[in-house]
């Protein structure tokens, strides 16, 4: 027992190295989905229109298509008279060309006939037989959408990054786009280590406990924008861990392992990295959560986090969640998701490491939640937490702080 | 052509009508799913703690499990020595029972062992053959959680209508709960109709467009928590409209329709409700947007959307996404989903009817998108709208407004 810690990290030193181990080794992939499954994925690529839009002259109200000249002058008092010479629903289309003297009668949307420039609401109109009573004066144009007004062409409408919303899907489908390109989700399994470590299922034997960090953590990489799969349980030991990554890495390019107790999963993890890639990090001086390492086998990143539960989402959150959301392509948002407000109440903190303080939200207020790092029932209701410099020795009632949310 | 709108409602009125006839018709469901696949969901139910937590007393460090008066004055000038009668790593038992002058030496995570009270962290011990010396005194209880001092047997831990993030998953994997009660995702079908309506993958003839409303609108049920399903298109057509609406009220409990253009569905539509079921709204006193149609078939609520894709979007969020995301169960979050801001440009809006206006929000400023509601391309930049209400004729320069947020 008792573990060296060769390469403990400070936290910035720490999450330097994860993102330039992300950036190294995993780029961004793409995929190709049908743009009306494409809710909330990010696009891949720059995308430019197709085509004109509107795609054709299109009438914008129920009336009728003239040329402008044919109006100008008519009111109530003295409507000025056209032929009808046909009737344009949309989507159909007339052979029939609107010329001095006639009109074709059209519903909103329909592509303007050939010779015609301007609409005439059907409320400014009086059709009797083959004809009708223009009773106003349209301008060139009127309440017609001219085609490429809306868009041309060519240009660029949506930009490599874009979260696709409703509306954004909108515009794609609107150029006929079928499938788009868009960030593949960063494929991640988790695991959970320990011999006390027993599945959901099945009865708990005295001195076990339930698994939490394999559903918890994969959760939380899904709620980063990965693919995100658990992968089970290993004990503590050299050959098993050895067999589980191996074989995980054939599937994963990212794997999440969490031990179930502080000390056993890092000292055989970091055996097994040492044998079969490299270890970058072997402990981060912060609060807690100091035993994660960090390695790197074949070109895929391997984590070890705390077995303690509350200790495993902090780390996860404050070192895996930024690189991984950004793998998944999730940039422009990210910094969104701290909130600023008051603390409550005093606490204090271990100089020499980075505290990571649970709280909960409550408007402005900044509650700190005090329970030992344990206790997991302090997840039912912390909303992020506050990070506490090394050289801080106490946060103070009143103090302004950041809170980093969760998920 | 030309619509007779009898039953015309003013927007607050639309919106009391629609939220009453979701809570009256559209009761929320659960379904049980495993406890692992839950992120994003939400609960359908109080959950209480099975059992106490930890379930046993636990040792939080490395060390030796003793009776702590065994330590009472131990020194690292003057330790106290003790018997090592076993070895216990967690999630392991021994028989054996710690006396006076014996101890067990323990791993974090391992249940106490009978008799014993306090942990010696191993920092503060020296092991030599079957014996350790203690360099320190500890208190009882030192470095253990008790049974239950986590959270004890039957206590309320979840509620009814949290969001189930991952530290929440977290507390019901603790909990051993395999599957948890869930709302079900209000099941929603999408139809759009004109006979201009062209689906992507096919080529577009002269005069007709492709399909944006089906898509899109399918897309934002989903961003509200529904599953939602497109169903084809259909033309403006009595039988086919009859038809196409009592085929999918056998699989779906909301029907979203949208017509091609304003006028032509909405006639039909509600000839349809009118001979199936009963039509609660025809026509909402709101630019852009006013075709908009309400009724109710056997329970099942149909929602009849301006064809133009923009007003689509507008209708749907403003009459739509609140009550379909209650039915979803994420009550708690909806208020959140506006901005203050202040307007970069003036805005004129007709007097007598209320105005939805699309903007682009940038930090503090609020920029109105001036462009006809038939310019599907404002949707790419489009954030929001705000609404200018019926009796307001412009919004000025420096103004502040609430921005109503797209998902």
């Amino acid at each position: 027992m008792g573990t060296e810690f060769l390469k403990i990290k400070e936290c910035d030193e720490a999450i330097d190295i994860i993102q330039n181990l992300f950036n190294e080794y995993l780029k961004p992939q793409s995929e190709e989905i049908p743009v009306t499954e494409a809710y909330g994925r990010i696009l891949f690529e720059d995308v430019y229109s197709r085509m004109d839009f509107p795609p054709f002259d299109k009438a914008l109200k129920d009336g009728f298509a003239i040329i402008a000249e044919d109006s100008f002058g008519a009111s109530e008092e003295s409507p000025n008279t056209l032929d009808v010479i046909d009737f344009l629903e949309a989507g159909s289309t007339t052979d029939k060309k609107v010329e001095k003297g006639k009109c074709i009668e059209i519903s909103t949307g329909a592509a303007m006939p050939e010779g015609s420039e301007s609409v005439v609401m059907v409320e400014y109109a009086e059709k009797f037989d083959d004809k009708v009573n223009l009773l106003t004066t349209a301008t060139p144009g009127q309440d017609v959408a001219k085609k490429g007004s809306d868009i041309e062409e060519g240009n660029l409408i949506l930009k490599k990054g874009d979260f696709l919303n409703p509306g954004k899907i909108g515009v794609l489908l609107s150029q006929g786009f079928e499938t788009i390109e868009v960030y593949k989700k960063p494929s991640v399994g988790v695991v959970s280590s320990g011999n006390e470590i027993t599945l959901q299922g099945h009865d708990l034997p005295y001195g076990k406990i339930y698994d939490v960090n394999g559903g918890m953590i994969k959760n939380d990489a899904i709620s980063c924008g990965a693919d995100a799969h658990f992968l089970g349980v290993m004990k503590d030991d050299y050959d098993e861990v050895k067999e589980k990554i191996t074989k995980s890495l054939e599937e994963i390019d990212i794997l999440l392992c969490s031990g179930g107790t502080s000390a056993g999963l890092g000292d055989v993890l970091k055996h097994v990295l040492d044998e079969l890639g490299e270890v970058y990090i072997h402990g981060i001086s912060v609060q807690p959560g100091k035993p994660t390492i960090v390695g790197v086998i074949e070109g895929k990143i391997i984590i070890g986090l705390p077995g303690n539960p509350v200790s495993a989402l902090m780390i996860f959150n404050a070192f895996v969640a930024e690189p991984l959301t950004k793998l998944a392509g999730i940039e422009k948002d990210f910094e969104l998701k701290t909130v600023k407000g008051v603390m409550t109440r005093r606490i204090h903190s271990p100089v020499g490491r980075m505290q990571y303080q649970l709280v909960k939200v409550d408007g402005e207020n900044v509650n700190p939640i005090f329970k030992d790092s344990g206790a997991i029932f302090s997840l039912s209701s912390a909303d992020g937490y506050v990070k506490v410099p090394k050289s801080v020795e106490l946060l103070d009632e009143g103090e302004q702080v950041e809170v980093y949310l969760f998920n």
